[in-house]
């Protein structure tokens, strides 16, 4: 799950003005998240861990006062975040799913094997038992899967009113193999970046099922476990230098977050970017922007550009991977932004997203 | 935190009858949410770690894929719990530092070192940022009491009426160290039983500020971390079998845990039970035993009787443990029940609460 809307690092604007109040936009991945986060979290709670503004905390085993040489030994991977998505039932998935997979993710794309989760559930007051139970078999199935172990939760009940069905909050840990470091300092000029398949599958297949919107083909999220993905990735290709799942503020938020934390330009082949053609229809009818659409299944690689054919040929035996593209380049020059080249020539900066364009998507 | 309303076993009456609909009992740490768990959380997800039944899940290292000797290494603990409590703000407290000491606080009683916290916020549109910014510098403050770190956090924002202004679920890992091993399955008939000090403040404040009731005395929430009280008493006295901290669900919610997974008796001696003239005031008047009133800075702790002197001795020495009493003891008769003899001979039995006495506590 993208950092973005988490506590991460972006270019971030104004000040938060007094008085203020917290907006959808807050929430959103965008602009308003970065400043939320810039401003009211970081200066709180500041550390070098926190501050290494990954998508998962990362941690020696020595901060756990466990001896072993330093670079030798695996390190733990800690995550968390919560999922609040309307309906809690969709096309190809449904908030458990959710719940498991964005926590494997994070640790996934941090190069880390996810191995025990934690599962917070706040349900309200009315919520029909079949409906949980219909959510924690499919967290269960989900966590068989991905192969990793639920192993301690908590369960609140607020009055009718005072939550939406259920949020659930997962927390996971993961182990980090000795030399893996991932990180977005790796990141250089020249290097390419792949994604692994279409993107906006899961924020359409959100929307199209709150607005009732009927397609020829069935829409479907792509909420899917990455770990096997970014393992066989990795493997094949230890020089890898930073992966990500784009998941809220969508495949723009993660290129803006990759522009902004390696202090590189972004230049992306709009034609190269795999997008369905209901995907894209929907976006139009809409009125949205594919490359602001969550996705729930695909991860974002920086690679040396050397290794971008065999990468890209490993990502596409990969049933998670069929339709993997290199869609462009870090760039030494215009840092920070990120540039989409259309298929005429032309050139557009596609910003971090302000305000909210889906809410509730996660 | 009490693992009674967490994923814990209890005493289980009658199945989930089908058609039913989540209550607020669900979640108050009674029978309710015991049946819930065992019915359909535990069915789900069982796994030896998750079935141990604790309060925080113990992870070998060999379960990350560490190698070590075994017993010789420490362990991890892993906890999570989501806070709801209703107002944000309170005598003594407020979310973010309930948010803190609850996790803090589930590690320290299973024997753990706090370490690493992480943090996901779920806000509702329209919250003064300036309460967010207040709630985030009181778990700073409670974050450096404890020597933990926040080191990943998530933020979601949903629409105006979609939650009561924030709940935030924290999630900790902490150290065990080698050859400590506090389990419920460690106690033995003839064990005494030791709480750390007055009981109810922390509900009773709550239900003061939402009933705008007023004492003599300013009645303040008791949330405090435990980790400094439990590491000491664990120092000094290593033949504690078991510790937890009695919150939602209370004093009696924990004794009647201790009492079905350890298969024993629990006598508590009425008289002996710490608890302050304007608890027992409040409480006559709400029509409340405080039995069963939920503590947020109070431990309970089962020792072996001829530690009992020395261990109560070093728990008053300790600001957090200064009302330290010997309130009772387990026995090997009437296996499962709590009973409770008054001051003036007569029998009582402390069961599981039904239903919900004071939602929103934590």
């Amino acid at each position: 799950m993208s950092k973005l809307p988490n506590f991460h690092s972006l270019a971030c604007p104004a000040p938060l003005p007094p008085g203020e109040r917290v907006l959808l936009g807050h929430g959103s991945g965008g602009r308003l998240t970065a400043q939320l986060i810039q401003q009211l979290f970081l200066p709180a709670f500041a550390n070098d861990i926190l501050c290494a503004l990954e998508d998962q905390a990362t941690l020696d085993l020595h901060h756990l006062g466990v001896a072993g040489r330093a670079g030798a030994e695996p390190r733990l991977a800690f995550t968390t975040d919560s999922f609040v998505v309307r309906p809690l039932f969709f096309p190809g998935g449904d908030i458990g799913r959710l719940a498991v997979h964005g926590t494997v993710n994070d640790l996934a794309v941090g190069g880390a094997t996810p191995l025990f989760l934690s599962a917070a559930f706040i349900l309200e007051e009315g919520l029909p038992l079949a409906d949980l139970r219909r959510i924690v078999a499919s967290m269960r199935e989900a966590c068989a899967d991905a192969g990793v172990q639920l192993v301690t939760g908590d369960t609140k009940v607020v009055d009718r009113g005072k939550c939406d069905g259920a949020f659930i909050t997962t927390s996971g840990i993961g182990v980090v193999p000795p030399g893996r470091n991932l990180a977005l300092h790796n990141v250089r000029p020249g290097d390419c970046i792949l994604v692994s398949g279409t993107i906006g599958d899961h924020g359409i297949a959100i929307m199209s099922q709150r607005e009732g919107l009927e397609f020829e083909t069935a829409l479907q999220s792509d909420t899917a476990p990455l770990h096997d993905l970014s393992h066989t990735m990795l493997e094949s290709c230890p020089s890898i230098r930073w992966m990500r799942d784009p998941t809220r503020g969508g495949l723009s938020g993660t290129l803006n977050e990759l522009a902004a934390a390696a202090h590189a330009g972004v230049v992306i082949d709009e034609a190269a970017i795999p997008i369905r053609p209901e995907v894209q229809a929907a976006c139009e009818m809409l009125g949205l922007d594919p490359l602001y659409v969550a996705n729930e299944g695909k991860l974002v690689a920086v690679a040396p550009t050397e290794a971008s054919e065999q990468l890209l040929d490993v990502m596409r035996r990969h049933p998670l991977g069929r339709n993997a593209a290199r869609i462009g380049e870090v760039r030494g020059d215009h840092p920070g932004l990120v540039v989409i080249r259309s298929a005429f020539g032309g050139e557009r900066i596609a910003p971090l997203l302000t305000g909210e364009q889906l809410p509730r998507i996660c």
